[in-house]
């Protein structure tokens, strides 16, 4: 369960305040601001906070005064443009802040991405919940044969059975021996009076890759856009793409048209190289061409036949 | 005049929009929204918009829902404590954006701190306003003699006039010539049409270092808190320290609790070495120690004595 | 002229003295470190510290120990892997260091990268020397009429010849008002003893944009490369892509295999929308398309037919 | 062990190998080039390429060409000067890159450091080693009771063993099933023929994070020594801390000036706050100062005792 009741009550309550603003205010997204959508079996990512919106990007790249005069086509126009030729900077005027609750090997991942503010729950100073990733049976897929970062078939039967006690038994067993080691009672005091327990800055190094943890995880639309280019990628690991997919979400309804830029030039686009585009110009001059006499590699050849037959 | 009549009719009608939201809002910092605070003789600083507010940084410490149960005293500590103790990731849960109107001369320094985001607006596009700094005569500083840095006596009499004439002259006249070259009429057409103009790109330098330019700058409350500790400073030159000492002002409003922790830990506070604090604790033992005695240089010495008596 | 005399027996002192190392180092980098590329009327680039070579980004890339026993081969078609999936972080683990002498117009364009080091020679406590970039005739442009950041025809005649004298005359005044100002003489003490000289943190700001500055420039690969392809395209101020195109001739000294990538992937290639992709399939499938019919705007489908023509 | 049999014949063979340099060597650390200092029960610390030395950063301060004509003792003041007014720039002009084997949960401390480059061993990509981190039993602590973040007394007898067989069998028990979830034979074949194996983006997960886990990391001095004065305080967890002393070990020998300078202004330094500088005159005047006429916290004033009796 990824919220609990006391947390869902807090939200409610916050949900339910209303202040007075000058500043820039984006309605669709308040509507699910501090709301949790649920991601995987316990995690969740949340809105908590947000900066600008479509026109701020607009308003930056004009550093003007004012709305302007110019129509919402004008807007989605310039946004395109800015898209397309890769002038960052006007993106970076929005911000966004979540909260994200996610396994800690989905956070290792996740990290990798430097320009961002992150405040996360500390397993040195407090208790981590006893809550783990155990991948829905769908999930649970082979080693890829042909992409040594992919996955291949869904196991089955004894195989998926067995994989999911291991990894239900194991999470279930270290989070037990990591309450032995720490010795705290409910109250704070020793559950076992006879034992001083070990310093939970130790005792957490028990827990398995599995457990979650949260954090508050802040950034600007620019890098919030590379970051989601590179996350809800079909090469993405599962765990990460679907945290990924949930903040897309957040993002068409916070800035629209930043977001159908982003399908269009972004997910939806393809970096061609010289050679690559030297091969589609001779194909559309009516030359059959191979791989052979591209003067592509083989693994180059099939990714460019991939893009041009438009199932990339 | 740093704003138009035309921005000023801008602002007003910016500042009569309300709007609803379920964000964390600061009254105190909505009630100067958007207006421009003078800065110099044709510069602003104005806040265009803000994320976050004191009960922020106390919900990143303690990553937890909801606005909790303590008191306004126990934030008023824990702020305090993040701030004596550079736990500095909490700050950057806070973001503000900043509409400015500098000097380039204060620009060149203040873009020196990377980590913000900047929309400038651009010479190469467009042609800048007929606006200079010139120092007001009570800022006419002649070299210090002591310091490579720093500013001594004022000018006085005719080598006062004649430096502001100087000043005066050359703005005026880059700013004739730059019209010139470029040869763009009032209505985009060539001023003579027996010329064609030069490049904005390259016209705009013959425009001195002390013309006005504006940006957005958006950052953190950690980058900019450190910006103002070093801007903010005795040290800084004047021209850059009215703006800090302007931003200062929207900090106070902004985060009152923290403004008070960064007044007392770091604008008031002082650094010291290993060998510094080892003649503090002689001298408090009673013992009478000199430069000599000390292990400190003699630059060193003087730094300690001035913060020792209180007048740093 | 670039390079004092004093300067270039500094450099020449500093190219006979070599050192035995361990690290990891390329010849053909060795041979022109400390050596200035002269760039525009007075600048220059000159590299005077690397770290890494293309083996390393290989070595980052599989976090082995040693030299592996990959050939050539292999290392060339990994790099490639990397940089056509945009791998960046390999890239990162060599680092760059130039010594630039640049007008400050430039300098204002190229501190818009962040993700750098800098330490730039400081008017604020020394004084400028009278140099000043002086277009030659050739690059003497108007504005182009078909796009506002680009260069139309070269001036010619009377206009080039008042253009020229102009900012001659523009800079030569500014520069001995700033001396007038400063009054020191060559000793360092007043040249006019009556006067107390204006303090040189003012003084500057008389100074115009074309004056040269000089700083020390360190980047890693992945950022110097991502400021080439922004520097050395065809879109960026001739003035900046003089000093991209002098650091993309060191490129090819330090990583040559990167600097193939590069070329390959990065400056010859493009990014292609979605919607441009979905034309480029029609028409491989026979299909005639037209703008009106190809969901691109005008200027999209213009941006598209340069790419798919091969002169873009 | 940290090393194995033929990752030390590679770290041989690549210290035997010498080459010709201009850049500017330190001897002193070259000597230890590639070496692994051991740290922990198997990782490791060492440094493999660096750029730059003490005169790097004189020479950057100085923006000037070639070596100049200081001596030392200038040298010295001037660095000294840099550190004590946080003039951080020069010391960004040098960089250092370490090979680091580590437990994963100081890696996920460590990684918090944002401005650095990093490669770390892949368990999407690759299986990682069977070896944990198990305390040495002196490092066996039990929770502070005064500090949350801190170690109290060391555990002993049966509770000591107790841990110690907990974290031992975990280990190993989830390492088994790693494998066996795997299903890879030292052939790279299943193990099992019957079984197809878990796909190690998933298999990973169920281990625990005292697992070791590799990576290059780079960065430059400045945020180096940032990084130092954190994770070599007395506050770090004592399992960062002894990375950051065998790093310390490697500043003293790449620039012993910095070194020493470090050692006096930031590790053996304090920050005092405005009022505890109120409180230090007041008591160097001869008055009698207790916490409740101090105007400081308790634990302020705790905290400023300490440093006035220098066993802080």
């Amino acid at each position: 369960m990824p919220i609990s009741k006391e947390q869902a009550r807090d939200i409610a309550a916050q949900r339910e305040t209303r202040f007075e603003t000058r500043r820039a205010t984006v309605p669709a997204l308040e509507e699910v601001l501090y709301e949790a959508a649920p991601v995987l079996d316990h995690g969740f990512v949340r809105v908590i906070d947000y900066m600008g919106d479509d026109a701020a990007i607009v308003q930056a790249a004009r550093v003007s005064y004012g709305t302007g005069t110019k129509s919402v086509h004008d807007d989605a126009g310039l946004i395109r443009y800015l898209m397309r030729h890769r002038h960052t900077t006007p993106f970076e005027m929005c911000e966004i802040k979540y909260h994200v609750k996610l396994p800690v090997f989905v956070a290792r991942q996740w990290i990798r991405h430097r320009t961002a503010n992150v405040n996360e729950y500390s397993a040195r100073y407090s208790i981590l919940d006893r809550e783990f990733y155990i991948p829905a049976p769908d999930q649970l897929a082979a080693q890829s044969t042909s992409n040594r970062q992919g996955r291949g078939d869904v196991l089955e039967g004894e195989e998926a059975a067995r994989v999911l006690a291991l990894l239900k038994e194991d999470s279930a067993r270290s989070y037990d021996h990591y309450e032995e080691m720490l010795n705290e009672g409910p109250d704070g005091k020793p559950a076992d009076p006879d034992r001083q327990g070990l310093t939970r800055e130790l005792a957490r190094m028990n827990l398995p890759l599995n457990i979650y943890t949260q954090w508050y995880w802040k950034t600007d639309l620019h890098n919030l856009l590379h970051f989601l280019s590179l996350r809800a990628d079909s090469h993405a690991q599962y765990e990460i793409r679907v945290y990924a997919d949930a903040m897309l979400e957040t993002v068409k309804r916070w800035v629209p048209i930043v977001y159908e830029a982003f399908l269009d030039y972004r997910m939806g686009g393809a970096m061609m190289s010289s050679k690559a585009l030297a091969v589609v110009r001779r194909m559309l001059a009516g030359e059959a061409v191979d791989q052979a006499g591209s003067g592509l590699s083989a693994r180059e050849w099939r990714e460019l036949m991939t893009v041009l037959q438009g199932d990339g």
